[in-house]
């Protein structure tokens, strides 16, 4: 092993370099992985744009596949030369907020033990996956062996997306029965819809105009798709409910425009779930929200992590519940990750996901 | 019996009288109840306003205390001269909603069996309480016979005050040890305070100004009054919980600076339960809305309806959990209640709430 | 319409006719059904073998199929010919147990509200569906029209089998990614490896040993299929596990045998769902029970019913989630009702379920 | 510090010494604890009498208060000399069983991740608490600072009496308004009627027949004291609710006798939640069961343990809403442990729970 290594380096608002790091020092809750297949998220482009803040210097990238290369002194259950994830949040296990079971807050190192978006550390606080190697904290809280016969490309999607996507139906507590409505069909709202479809929704409306994401749409569980530059979404969700509305209607792009809309989908006494990044404040119309006499919840995920969601992700991908191949629309090498910038950041050329091999 | 009653009819905006009516015709699944006792709720003085619409020429009023005088032909199980309340939410029982346990927003006779606020009958869509006698729907989903030993006056919170004021609390989940916030203390926020007590969180912050309130909210289980006039509500709680913040915050006025204050004052992860009526749009902060990224939850309630949930609250009383009888601080005859509604509206003379005898 | 009507009237342990009844009178809140299709429940044969009791002359069967023949004077939102079903559980909608969601002991006309069973009328306390007619009580509780398109043969597991079978999961509360055994696959049990496959099990491993049922449990969700007469389905639950057992055990026979394996296949903190009627104790051996330390949860379902249930499952059945038809091996005429419960009472011909045309 | 110190040492069943043993190496990720005061516990006895299985030569306890010693080198964001207690249970944080909020049944060091009975260490699996000093593993999951103000005696009974009392209201899911019936009023029943208290039953009706236990219950929330040598508990509780029975039975005492008395006092629907250490195989009787079809829940909790759990009741007793310091009736030293155990294990002199301090 070299003790240098190429890494994805933020250097502010739109600046990012393939530049060069030493190879991680391993302490003795620490693991080093050596990353075999990466991928860009939404949130790295926030962060390239400015939108959302890190310290330039940083190694962004939060999905990371790999295999152990070294283990810390206090880590036991894990050999080196094991293919392995961890999930884009990594918990410490020990806060108060992941025994508390809310692993995205964990709040380790602070005071109390609660922290916003704590658990979400690669490329955020701490130097992430888009690099030779990746140093994973508390690695016994994260560390997750592949099952065998599940390509790289399969668990790709597990830590981030496809948690993040299953969490907003899992945070809105979907029923077998409920009709849903999905806003947006980029990776993570297909992932809600596959997510509606695994919990037992009947009816599953998605909203969305690009036909190459309707297609994975409909193949992902949806019933009905709805272009919102052809028919205004609520109007035709309507339509299709018969004036009942939806029980549950996911937030997936992180827009006013979104979340408006999903409020007014709702059933009263519906679940609004958000997972979108918003750069913006949100407002809840007066009518929209019934006054606040609706008994609406609204609910936020993050993404839930720690090596228990991701064995159970990967189980549901081994087993063939969930197919996130589709989402993966294109390949490239790590020193090509410039270009695989600007293509993902433009969304050209039909891009879902990118896969990154170093 | 005389064939004439008095009731208080909403005539337009700003405009409100004691007028008389007839005495409503019972159907084979109403109830006739003879008013012994009834209050004034915040909401009226909404109606009253303008500012949430019903129908000029109805009688207004939504906590009815008082005595079957007629039952209708198909009602069964009770008997005339029984002295009984109804939730201020009266549900059908046999809606899709009700079925499904979201009373407050029953649809029944509509197509498909939900309705915004339709739970909501007295003085919303139909007569109201404020009167001689009322005419009580789906009366075998509504009636709740009033246990012996209790006074009118004991139970008169419990038909909405008590019932919002404690949903507040159970919509937000609260558990053994937690901390939590409740931004002002009138009367229903003095119930949700009582419905943190009871549900065992640990150290309870109010948030209010009036000395009077403050000196109640105390005897209904506040650990700390934080006076709004004085210090700043967030700084107050982040001192208080040591820079953590709440578990949940419960916004119990109706304004969006309450309901900000109320966001920023969550720890991560945390719940805000809304039980205020607002007459604006309500705004999330990016900031304070973490982006979305927060694993937040919004919850609103209307106000648990029917009579089990009347049940429980007269137990509740009964065996002394609560006492609501320091919110009564007026007693009007019914004669007097346009008095009585210059007093609550402009809130003079400290008032929480006025008991009304016909 | 005749005023006479042919009846599967119970006549005491062991004795069935079918015999001849006066068409019912409709009560102002009744509806009288045409029955269209119906079928032979597992408890239809324990009340035949007299270990259920029920009165002699009662007319049994509680899975309604049907055209609306009459309403009741106080029914609205119906007409009359419209294609209905009812739940087998048939809820009043006003009981205290109703109102608070457990419609299945709905105790409507008891002094407290709840009466164990209560809500399961037909064919226990009123007279049921095998026959011409079937009068239903709180008919704007229970009456469900079926969506278009589908037929009598699609929807006749809905009042029961698939309300039942999917309770089963749901009481459970199945969580993405759960493992999830099923023992025995009889009508319920293949209906419960639909609802965990619904709910998202990642893995589904069914106790089973006839080469049929089998069949059909592998497309209804099964992932493994253990035949208890080959191995012991607890050393095989721990094979295919790898020694965790599974998250959820849901027993779906009623006896010691299968509740007791059910409860050894579950991982420390599972939860065993009981769906089945027993005959009589169950034991909780002491190992398997952890000695009480095993944070274990045992949940039993008689079966969700009311109208709003009642539509989430033709919605669920109309989009194609899950398909029931396999179901129905066979078919009658209400005329050889006796034949068709002789079959079905022995378990010949590889029965399932019978369909009953009157 | 002396490198010998004394130990409470389990021999073989019948047999145990205060003997002495060397004080223990501290590993990276461990803490030494030099023990102020702990107590004993009736699982101690279980042991003691051979009834629960542990290795001769372990040192036994597990309800420690305590300072902090000596930190192991990876542990942070703590004090030599600091006040602390831990759980009784002390989960890993990083097992896949404490990642699912499952901390009992923690499964560090397994090939899957759970383990029953797995969070219970000290006592069982390793050394425990009777003793100077009390290694504890997976320091920074379990150790929490003593709040400023409490004494020793005041959260004695946190680390294991009062989450194990008030985890099965928890586990029970009491709600406001519930009638709660508790079984039998040692230390931990005694605990689970303030926990019914403190989640908001509004009658709490408790079964034990030592005057001076009824005398704490009801000083601890009992509405009713019912002693099951004069009256039969299911009759009286029967005749408190009318006939309806308890929304909640709780189980404190782990016999056959009070389990069945538990179900039997439920009303349809209703939850059994246990707390006890059985010793022999329980037996559901067909009818308390309904037959399987009661819609009964029946749910177990060892003892909800970490650190975040531990600060929640510590704030708890900080705040004042429990008191648990009637329930040390009896002081000991160490030195004078073996008399300790004579007393508690023959429950003589009314003891509840004896503080021993070294």
């Amino acid at each position: 092993m070299a003790d240098k290594m190429r890494a994805t380096i933020f250097l502010g608002p739109g600046r990012l370099v393939l530049g060069e790091k030493p190879v991680p020092e391993v302490g003795p809750l620490d693991a080093l992985i050596r990353i075999t297949m990466t991928t860009i998220c939404g949130t790295d482009i926030h962060i390239l744009k400015g939108e959302y803040p890190v310290a330039p210097g940083l190694t962004i990238g939060h999905e990371p596949v790999g295999v152990i290369e070294k283990l810390g002194s206090a880590v036991s259950g894990y050999e080196e030369g094991q293919r392995v994830i961890t999930g884009a949040i990594t918990p410490s296990g020990w806060s108060n907020a992941s025994l508390d079971g809310c692993h995205a807050q964990c709040g380790a190192g602070t005071p109390h033990g609660w922290k916003a978006l704590g658990g979400w550390r690669f490329g955020n606080t701490i130097d992430g996956a888009q690099a030779d190697y990746l140093l994973v904290p508390d690695a016994m809280a994260n560390l997750t062996p592949i099952p065998d016969g599940l390509t790289d490309e399969q668990v790709l999607m597990c830590p981030d997306i496809l948690s993040t996507g299953l969490g907003g139906a899992e945070a809105a507590k979907i029923r077998i029965g409920d009709t849903v409505a999905v806003f947006a069909q980029g990776p993570i709202g297909l992932c809600a819809t596959a997510g509606a479809r695994m919990m037992g929704a009947a009816e599953i409306i998605v909203i969305e105009h690009l036909p190459e994401r309707c297609a994975i749409a409909r193949r992902m569980g949806a019933d009905h798709v709805v272009d919102f530059a052809i028919e205004d979404p609520v109007s035709a969700i309507m339509r299709i409910t018969r004036g009942r509305g939806v029980d549950v209607a996911i937030e997936a792009l992180g827009k006013q425009q979104t979340f408006e809309w999903a409020l007014r989908a709702l059933r009263p006494g519906g679940t609004l779930s958000s997972l979108g990044v918003y750069s913006e404040d949100i407002r809840l119309p007066l009518d929209a929200f019934a006054a606040g006499l609706g008994d609406h919840r609204i609910v936020t995920t993050l993404c839930p992590g720690g090596k228990e969601r991701m064995r159970r992700l990967m189980a549901v991908v081994a087993s063939g519940r969930v197919d996130t191949s589709a989402l993966v629309t294109h390949h490239f090498s790590l020193d090509d990750i410039e270009t695989a910038y600007d293509i993902f950041g433009h969304q050209r050329d039909n891009v879902l996901k990118i896969a990154i091999r170093p």
